[in-house]
């Protein structure tokens, strides 16, 4: 077991893939029919490689690829001085996204979302290393399998002139409910999100309310991604009194979210007011948050989230988990976190049911029973590459001619006069 | 390098010793001749043993001693399970000093500060199993060595009815610039830091100024334990504008440090008002405190005193280094910890220079160069037990008839006229 004096990185290759995405809708358009990740490989002269999955937008990827050679010849368990090497190269950029859903970006958490995935890889290195797994890099497991929630969309029933998908449609509550039950179904989910915005706020009451019917006892969340005012933000609160368990970003802005937060009788949660540590100070002093939705993508990778953790628990923030689409190493990443922070109360996010046809890790590793993701016990993340899978992923990437994520462009293709509004109602 | 699938824990082994300790004054009273501190020795079933160092107050031993049955069997990474078994036995406990210089301790805090030597042990014993130093297991060393401050006291020229000590006696602005003189050029220290709360402030801001002259370049610190009013905190902290770098515990608890913060010129630091997680919320929210003292031995070990530095990080806190009386396995951990915290921007405080005589560890691995401690570089800690010496402060423990630290006890057998008060001055 002794021995080891160093592992430096030799290399690491950047792979952007894309995988297909059902027309998922929200309150920025809808999904394209291809998503974009990218896959991270970092090799060592110890001959042990790790993985990592991040974003796969073109701005985000030249970042990735600008910091490259400022981490070749470190050791993988110089993650203090790596973080610092990236903020060096990067030089205070501020990577906005087009779409605009994943929050509040500074130049600060631009650093964290480059950094977070080789993070990830050289935590997955050290733990092959050492014959662990990556949650014991992070305390320890306190739960042997994690519980995802069912993540549901108001959808097409499939991308305009192609096939409808297995899903389906699910525009009114009905299909809401019949899409929640097949999920359920399949995966066991023991709690339920639906991704709002995309209606009127009447119509995706109702969509809950049908919902609670439907799963008397699934804690249920309704996450319109900003696009209400306080003012509507604060009816809908009231109207979900007790129906809902928390309200996920109701409306823009830490102001905006304090002002109805001091009267919504649930907690609200966000993964888009508060997505970086420099965002916590202003949130904890007008409680304008009560719910964290953590991404290790955003919050600069393993470690750093487990600080984010603690930083809930110390000023007594719930914490949840948000996701993007993503595969099978993101959600091996997620897993081992979610495993080893005690405080992670709440059923995590993840897309994985939309994407996991496309998965590309090798299979047996990652599976749902009873909605929750058993933690994997293999060294590092647990996770290998098909390198098959990866090449096909990676050919579609070349030929699917998307650079960038744009829900908004997306849907104005098919409807010329959708107009980006937050907040809309 | 791979192999590793459990390391669990077989025995755990406390030591309870007594070292020299001089005449050294403080708010509360007088050294006593010997200070106590516990060793720790976990040991495992792959043979490799980790070492730990707490206090020995027998309160505080006894705790410990409850919770070791219940730690053993249990795997060197699982942390997070081991806090909660920690918490589990203490079941709500407070375990109160009785010297009171330790600060507000609460039941969750008594929970940290049992956990942290098991704490620091297993880490030592990770870093050996993977032949890497503590400090990989915290994100990396970011200084290859940690400054240190001369840490001054008052004192008297050598406990009554013994022979005078080394460094004779400090009792006015001559004596502790004297004694600067003596440890700056024995150890090569940069910082200073003086203990107050002995003599009427005017006497101890005389000294800080003969500091300041004789050392033009050093930054100065002073630390009355909490001995002012908060007008008299008000009244030193004008006094002493531009002359220090930071006050310490001028006045008890956060309302009061918070008054003072509002006009005070610099910033106020403090290891006596937040020393647990649980008072983080209200400092911030008053901006009581700008420099935490943070000390692993409060804040529940290495992983959650990193995590305190993001925080610190995170709502604009400074962050220094407190210390008690200890030995090297301490000073080995701290530096670890200091190596891996990037924004430990000021020397950290230690009590070493007054017991490196009684040193328990083999010789060789520490050292204090230009008032640094190179960073160990070896597996684990890199420091390792002296046997001999073990045996001889663990035959002191039983000889010496202290049991708990009572330096008011101590001084009222001198001065039996000799009140505790809180306020003083």
């Amino acid at each position: 077991m002794k021995g080891a004096v160093a592992v430096k990185i030799t290399e690491i290759v950047l792979t952007p893939i894309a995988f297909r995405d059902p027309p998922l809708l929200n309150s920025a358009g809808v999904h394209e029919p291809w998503a974009l990740r990218t896959i991270v490989e970092v090799r060592t002269d110890e001959g042990i490689s790790g993985l990592g999955e991040t974003y796969g937008d073109l701005g985000h990827l030249e970042r990735s690829r600008s910091v490259v050679d400022s981490l070749v010849g470190l050791d993988v368990f110089a993650l203090n001085e790596m973080h610092a090497r990236v903020a060096a190269v990067l030089g205070g950029t501020v990577g906005l996204d087009k779409h605009g859903l994943t929050g509040n970006i500074t130049a600060e958490s631009t650093v964290d979302r480059v950094f977070s995935s080789f993070e990830v890889a050289c935590l997955d290195i050290q733990g092959k290393a050492l014959g662990r797994p990556v949650h014991d890099l992070l305390g320890g497991a306190v739960r042997s399998a994690v519980p995802y929630s069912a993540y549901l969309f108001y959808k097409w029933d499939g991308h305009p002139g192609a096939e409808p998908d297995e899903w389906g449609e699910a525009v009114d509550p009905a299909g809401i409910v019949a899409q929640a039950a097949k999920m359920i179904s399949e995966y066991g989910f023991g709690s339920i999100k639906l991704k709002g915005g995309v209606f009127p706020p009447e119509q995706e009451i109702e969509a809950i309310r049908a919902l609670r019917e439907a799963f008397p006892d699934h804690p249920l969340r309704l996450d319109p991604n900003a696009a209400w005012s306080t003012a509507t933000s604060l009816k809908v609160a009231a109207e979900l009194d007790g129906v809902v368990e928390y309200l996920e970003d109701p409306t823009a802005g830490i102001p905006g979210m304090a002002e109805v937060a001091a009267q919504a009788p649930m907690p609200l949660a966000t993964n888009m007011c508060v997505v970086a540590f420099e965002h916590l100070k202003q949130s904890v002093e007008l409680d304008a948050v009560q719910v964290v939705l953590s991404d290790h993508h955003y919050w600069g990778g393993l470690q750093r989230s487990r600080q984010l953790g603690m930083i809930c628990q110390t000023f007594g923030i719930g914490l949840s988990m948000h996701s993007n689409s993503h595969l099978g190493i993101s959600l091996a990443a997620m897993t081992h976190l979610a495993a080893a922070t005690p405080n992670l109360n709440y059923a995590c996010d993840t897309h994985y049911p939309w994407n996991a046809a496309d998965e590309v890790v090798e299979p047996g590793v990652l599976s749902f029973v009873d909605g929750a993701v058993p933690v994997p016990t293999g060294p590092g993340l647990g996770v290998s590459l098909d390198r098959d899978a990866l090449a096909r992923l990676a050919e579609n990437y070349a030929r699917c001619g998307i650079t960038a994520r744009d829900d908004t462009g997306y849907m104005q293709k098919f409807d010329p006069s959708y107009e980006r509004k937050r907040p809309r109602w």
